[in-house]
């Protein structure tokens, strides 16, 4: 009936044969689809005191604070658990208690770092832009020169809950015009969006394993200034999330303060030198963009709309109105796609129902094309003849 | 020269040849040596919104309660990061902020305990017992007796920074006789030492993935009463490490509430599915004793002496006394050890000077007579011909 994208592969080892692959494609961004030998590279074990794992996190941390032209100034800490804990880590370690936040909301990522700073009490205020709409720099300059009293701006580089690509650099210079300090949660685009300090001189930048750099899921890590990481000593309410703590910790001794997740980070030494490979952060927007072109433009093609226009489009994630034909289910097409071997995301707005396809991770173009024809027979075979979204959602 | 106790595997894919193992066994309990299937099951990307992985958290939330006999009474909630997160995160949103602890300490672990608690603002005593000696459930008995405002009790069950069984049982009963609570630190321990919740009946047991279970490190696991979990409710003082969000929104969705170490996670199950194949705890625990006690009598063939009296002695990891030949260095003996084949951990006596072999992981009796081999020699080689303690450190 329908032909799984991802070809079956197996490994033959002398204890028997591992069937490798088979799964369909993740167009989730993160965790997303990684290269057979970044998985391959956890085939081992580590031991985490050892010089040899040591010298695989200081590998990591140097290529990091390279890939955002940190060299002297700053330094690069690697956090154990999911994107949001590094983030949360961050926040706590470099907002001192007196501090105060202005967050930039436009998403569910935005709303969570103002969740973080309700739990962990430090004074914010927010700009809420909704679901969908950018914060301009001329916003935030109004917000800063009527407040003097914040601190720092935290911003959403890729508002990933809509794709939106935040003026991330417009929101930098009118937060240094302001001497304010800006933590940026670029998650989902540090790595393939180009971030350089010299352009964007951030206190802090958040990123994970497992977004653009495609690597697996199981750690982060935040990219600050020295000097702020030295200034966050004592400022953090957790003793697992201190980033000042581990960033001391690792410089004195090589090691993580507690038992890192071994196999994870090995594996995203290999994503990054196969990023490295691939021409680095210019190498990998070009392959995203090419991806994200594809996919909106074979969309378009189809009947479907974006949410968003041509110019906040991030080569992250897409997403696309629902049809508006009645037979659209979101479920049923979801297993359709599933079962011709592709993952997608369910939609996160709050007033029209949509769906999203991510455009990074371990694929090109051609997978595209092989997505634009599975949504074709998915909504065809749930019934769907209209692609179109409801009037007026736009 | 020295010949490797691991023998190097090829795995051949039609993209190449990819080596397996060759590395050395890891003697380091956590993490440790895990089984070829263990690692092989990471291979594959999964989604983690979708419902084929939806299905491996609820098969290792439900196993997990099985093991302790936990049945009804008690859940399981999954928490990223490393077991040092789980501990944080079970502090926090088990004794609520009114709450006083007893901390008893005799190591590193319970150390971290008290100073969680310093970064959260819970109140505390702690009984010390230093380095290697047993906190006695008659002293647990005459402190609660004597401090009335104490509500949670929080013991190290295998203390690994010196192998110590502690009596959890004992300590368990005289904590029910005052009507406390108990917290247990299994890390080390939960998975091989057996702990019913008929005998043990616990607020909280917390252990990770890359102990007893043999899966590989990136995440951790709380054990608790299912009234406990919803009393916890904005306990927590951090919104990644709140235990009752993440239980909730995991058993009302069956997804983590932020992205999980998939792959870490599958690996886990695998685990989890060895461990059953093996008899489950009764069967795991026979092997690791067998692995202590040929290394213990071994060891002490050749002169070295255990810290611990036999008594207290667990099958998890062993402290020795370093030779008091003035030609034992440790960092060469770690070095000549390593080049045959086993990586071991230093001590962390504050008073005499040690080291540690771990008897847990993917390793048997036979690989233990090759610790041995290689312990001799490796003596040898950096010129050491006594290898007993120096006189008086027992
Ligand atoms: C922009 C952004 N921030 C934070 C997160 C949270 O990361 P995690 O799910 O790893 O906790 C994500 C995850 O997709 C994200 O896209
Ligand atoms: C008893 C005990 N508690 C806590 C921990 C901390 O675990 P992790 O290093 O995974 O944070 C360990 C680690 O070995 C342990 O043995």
């Amino acid at each position: 009936m329908t032909q799984m994208a991802v070809a079956s592969q197996e490994l033959s080892t002398e204890q028997g044969t591992i069937a490798v692959g088979g799964e369909p494609y993740l167009l989730t961004p993160g965790p997303l689809t990684t290269a057979l030998s970044t998985k391959a590279a956890m085939l081992r074990d580590w031991g985490s005191w050892d010089g040899d794992f040591k010298a695989v996190t200081a590998e990591i941390r140097s290529r990091l604070v390279e890939m955002c032209g940190g060299e002297d100034a700053y330094d690069c800490v690697l956090m154990q658990g999911s994107g949001t804990f590094s983030v949360e880590a961050a926040l706590a370690s470099f907002i001192p208690q007196d501090g105060k936040a202005l967050i930039l909301m436009n998403g569910a990522y935005g709303q969570r770092s103002a969740k973080i700073l309700d739990y962990i009490g430090r004074a914010y205020v927010t700009l809420d832009k909704g679901d969908y709409l950018p914060p301009m720099p001329e916003e935030v300059d109004a917000i800063l020169s009527a407040d003097g009293d914040i601190t720092h701006v935290v911003v959403v580089h890729c508002e990933t809950s809509s794709g939106i690509l935040n003026p991330l650099k417009g929101i930098s210079d009118v937060t240094q015009k302001h001497g304010r300090k800006l933590i940026v949660d670029s998650m989902s685009a540090f790595g393939a969006v180009p971030v350089d300090v010299a352009d964007v001189p951030f206190e802090a930048l958040v990123s994970s394993a497992n977004k653009c750099i495609e690597g697996v899921p199981g750690f982060g890590f935040v990219l600050a200034r020295k000097s702020a990481l030295e200034a966050a000593r004592g400022n953090s309410h957790s003793l697992s999330l201190d980033v000042h703590d581990q960033w001391v910790y690792m410089n004195k001794t090589g090691q993580w303060r507690f038992t890192p997740p071994t196999h994870t980070v090995v594996a995203f030494r290999e994503a990054l030198h196969l990023h490295e490979k691939e021409g680095g952060v210019t190498g990998r927007l070009a392959r995203y963009t090419r991806n994200r072109d594809v996919l909106v433009s074979g969309m378009r093609a189809l009947g479907f709309e974006t949410l968003l226009e041509d110019e906040w489009l991030s080569p992250i994630i897409t997403t696309f109105f629902s049809p508006a034909d009645p037979a659209f289910d979101f479920g049923r097409f979801y297993d359709e796609i599933k079962a011709r071997g592709f993952v997608i995301y369910p939609g996160k707005l709050t007033e029209a129902e949509s769906f999203r396809i991510g455009c990074i991770g371990a694929l090109d173009h051609r997978v595209m094309e092989g997505v634009l024809k599975a949504v074709k027979e998915s909504c065809e075979a749930i019934g769907v003849t209209n692609f179109g979204p409801p009037d007026g959602v736009k």
